[in-house]
């Protein structure tokens, strides 16, 4: 049964680095002790795991980072949560493409590893990375990711400046561009906002909500709380 | 003879479609008068293509849309002069690409027909779209575009907003990711600026400046009217 805390994004206006979230994560690896961490969004692997390794021991757990295991496909079988960390959405998913990581991470999550991603690690959890507001600077071998959910996310929500001069295409007009192309439901997760999901059910959690974006339809509202999981059984319906 | 008017945006706070950069659109086309549109940044290229029409026909021009030619390859040969409007640059690269027109297009430029882009028209003309804001909504067959110019631009360039409480990234921390895995200078050209290329020679054109990205370097200002000939030379020089 799939066990996966999904992070908008690691840092929260007036939040320390995964505090605003610190009780599911709690929550998310409860009774687990060891950690496999994903760098592969930043550059700086060393530096990354340092500093959630860090954040991790405060919390009560031990967390390796999987670049620096002597044999990461080992790493993957023995570990008993993963936490993919944010950075740059397209590095992250060459990287895992790159060192053939992908479908052995997917089997131990769908076998019941619980999974936390934060922003780039969040996309990654979905069925693309086509809703990441990342830049192209690594070109992947294509934008297929973990396939964890059956719908998108959009990590970093943004609502609209009503003052803006600036005429740059907005979040909600990237989203309407995604539908004109593809199918796939889009959640936006507005920072502070994260989608815990346990087998077939699925809660919006944190301190914001989410916008819900459906091909041909008006965007909804979803407040902290809100049980989403028809987004699991079948995202267009409802 | 390269002869190129690459404009960040083609709607500017307070001025109407290309209207900002209007003088130089008509010297660019000066005495040229047919031109064709390249509308597959958009979704509706009939409904692009009919309003980039009526605005080119003020400015004495007359415009045809490729995708409503017989003959693109033909099109593409006898045109006097071309423009890739805005839009989404994957969508735009990946149609040219399905239709096998950036060849042709690139050895016509190269021979010296004028070509105008705006924002994601802009982006086709660098060597890569891997420094577009746009959001991968389709899967090219890779990033390359036509490589008019030796370095990579940023339309829509945008300063970062000191008093923001949101942590999604700014564009100038995009940048410094893309230069953490590529080398080629970024030029971010802000809403307002357009840059004007013959043969060797570079202008900075338009109502706002220019922020000049280089790896390993502090960014670099540029005001309307500064020459950047050296880009064209040796790009990390100067």
């Amino acid at each position: 049964m799939r066990d996966l805390l999904l992070v908008s994004s690691s840092v929260v206006h007036g939040y320390g680095y995964l505090e605003q979230c610190e009780a599911d994560v709690r929550a998310l690896f409860s009774n687990r002790k060891k950690i496999l961490f994903f760098p592969f969004a930043l550059k700086d692997h060393d530096a990354y795991a340092a500093k959630v390794r860090n954040r991790f021991a405060e919390l009560g757990f031990e967390l390796t980072s999987i670049h620096q295991t002597a044999d990461p496909a080992t790493a993957i079988k023995e570990a008993q949560g993963f936490f993919v960390g944010g950075g740059n959405t397209f590095r992250l998913l060459a990287s895992m493409q790159n060192a053939g990581l992908l479908p052995k991470l997917r089997s131990r999550i769908r076998a019941g590893v619980p999974y936390m991603g934060s922003s780039a690690g969040s996309n990654l959890a979905c069925p693309t990375i086509m809703t990441t507001n990342d830049m192209p600077i690594v070109f992947p071998r294509n934008f297929k990711a973990l396939e964890l959910i059956p719908f998108q996310l959009n990590a970093h929500y943004l609502d609209p400046d009503p003052t803006s001069k600036h005429h740059g295409e907005t979040r909600e007009t990237r989203l309407r561009e995604y539908h004109e192309m593809n199918e796939l439901p889009v959640l936006g997760l507005r920072e502070g906002a994260q989608l815990r999901v346990q087998g077939d059910r699925a809660q919006l959690r944190g301190i914001h909500g989410a916008r819900l974006f459906r091909r041909g339809r008006e965007p909804v509202e979803f407040a902290p709380g809100s049980e989403l999981n028809f987004l699991l059984a079948d995202a267009n319906a409802e």
